[in-house]
């Protein structure tokens, strides 16, 4: 599995927000039981969030992250992380 | 308590602004008294502002700026401090 | 304990390299034992690394990079976490 | 008095290192006796540092900078503050 | 007096444009009579302005900023200027 | 395999350049025949490269790029890539 | 023929979308099947894609980009590819 | 004569679109037979332009870009041109 | 005559410097008796300086930059000023 | 023939300077007389230029920009121009 570091920034709110937030937890609830989504956090102050991602590769990566309700409202950035010497 | 810098932009002017303004001095007053919100400033010619903050982690700091009835409407960037030797 | 992300660039190469960077791979050791150094990655074709990092505060995360050997050589941003709703 | 944040960034390692930090140890002292140094901040994992300034106008504050003994180590850019309504 | 370039930037177009731009003219006259708008051009292409701005302080500044007819429609940055020693 | 795109710039000149470059178009062509370096181009007026680069993942892909003899003096960008729908 | 990188991000969901989408895929496979679109790729996280194009020149380019049913919603950079000596 | 380099965006499109670019032909039209307008470019992939313009100085040059039917719609950056000492 | 914002940074210091310096104050002289150098101010902790400028036309302009004894350590960049219509 | 805009920076002297300028125009006037290089001016205070330029394609433009005995001094971007409907 390739490790990734994926930025979310959410710029403006959602109208309905409530039904595609549940929604959105839903289906991170899924992807973090099915060993994707190892972490999430949010930056202070900002609207969306920061995981630490694991897949396949990036093609496995981009279908989970399309598949979340919110993804219309996001812009994603993603670091793709390569193991360093120390932890292999 | 962590002390932290917030820089905040509002892009748009928001409508029924009287009313988010004033629940906005409000909610600043109770930051201010609880000892979050320090200082306050604005930048010349710019609708957002800049405060000196200080939270128990990142995480209080989250909440807390969530909690502001103008968040919706800001773009939040902050500098975590950490203390200079000269001050300890 | 707070959550960090460090982001490190090493843009020039460092004379008497081999001794520093044994150095630098025994202070890392340490601060892996004692809990500050979570996770480390390499950025594919950049000399820097990724860490998630533990501190008690921005102060003691400082204090810790500060005592990297590679330190006066490397260019450090980081990102404060704030624990996010899911994880809580 | 003007409030200034003033933003230093040291890139590169001084030569005679802790003579030059020992003088600039002293005339921060002396602006912070003055007034005029209020606070001052590390920034995790960098050698420069933020501080909370007051000076009479800009031209007492580049006076003031320029008299430390790192100034010509440091790349500095400042941002003037203005009082907020809240704080009149 | 302190002295300020400030740089506006106006992004979209005013509805009922006329009447704002008369209100603004009469406003930006006032302030230039007052001794405050020291100099004002245009940037080729752009809709915003560049002034040379005295006030006795930030403060004041962005009050005066504050009261132009079109300040909702504008993204302002400032300089702060220092006097040069060959002016002195 | 996942594709990347590799952007790397050289911005100062190399001294016994001519060893190093021929030692580079050597190792070049091994990580061609290997099936690693699909394609190679030039950014007209720069002295660095992009290339279209297959590997097993970005950790192969960092070890790779390491293996260059020029790869102390580039600074190297990635962009992990995704197949898209139409050519799946 | 000319090679070309080229960037497309699309920031805002279209209405419509569906129709819209097909008649994309469509001339995307028309410009496939002529030899101009050789390669394309999606950015994991991001709406647009990176393709690898060949065109007689820029104005061949420019004009086949427009051809596109997206184009009004895509923001376009590109790079125009040298042929590297190690391939010519 | 002086001479601008003016790079023009159009983010977004515009209404009524035939009649403004009938219009914005014309007045083109008008000021490269004035002796204004020497040279026009597209960008590949983008709906701005990029042109070389002669004035008499920037003030002629703004207001005439402000003449254009498209002006509302364009983000307009220029570059003022030196002649080269080759070409004098 | 057409005037000029001058934005000049000095980001390394000069060996020599107390002639050089001597050598540019006489020159920015002549060049203020020439009417041309206009105003000359500091950004605050910063060692370059903003200018207002008056000169034929960018050629001229750039000949004077160049004849200051500094140039060689200076990045400048200009902003060519249209004279505004509230001071035809 | 296709059309190319060229920028290029020259950030730091060059010693020995007098031979390489005096080759450097010579080259450039071999260039102009091949029809290559169009036009050529400086930026106000800057020691790099702005070229239009013409050549077969990216790699050609390449190769006359390596033939430059300035060109490691150099940091150059290129913008590929397509043709203007309006010159067609």
């Amino acid at each position: 599995m390739a490790e990734f570091l994926v930025f979310a920034n959410q710029q403006h709110l959602v109208q309905g927000d409530e039904a595609v937030r549940t929604a959105e937890r839903e289906r991170a609830m899924e992807l973090r039981a099915a060993g994707n989504l190892k972490r999430l956090w949010r930056r202070p102050g900002r609207r969306g969030w920061i995981a630490l991602w694991e897949a396949a590769d990036a093609t496995e990566l981009h279908d989970q992250l399309a598949s979340l309700p919110m993804y219309p409202y996001l812009e994603i950035t993603i670091e793709a992380l390569a193991t360093h010497p120390q932890e292999r």
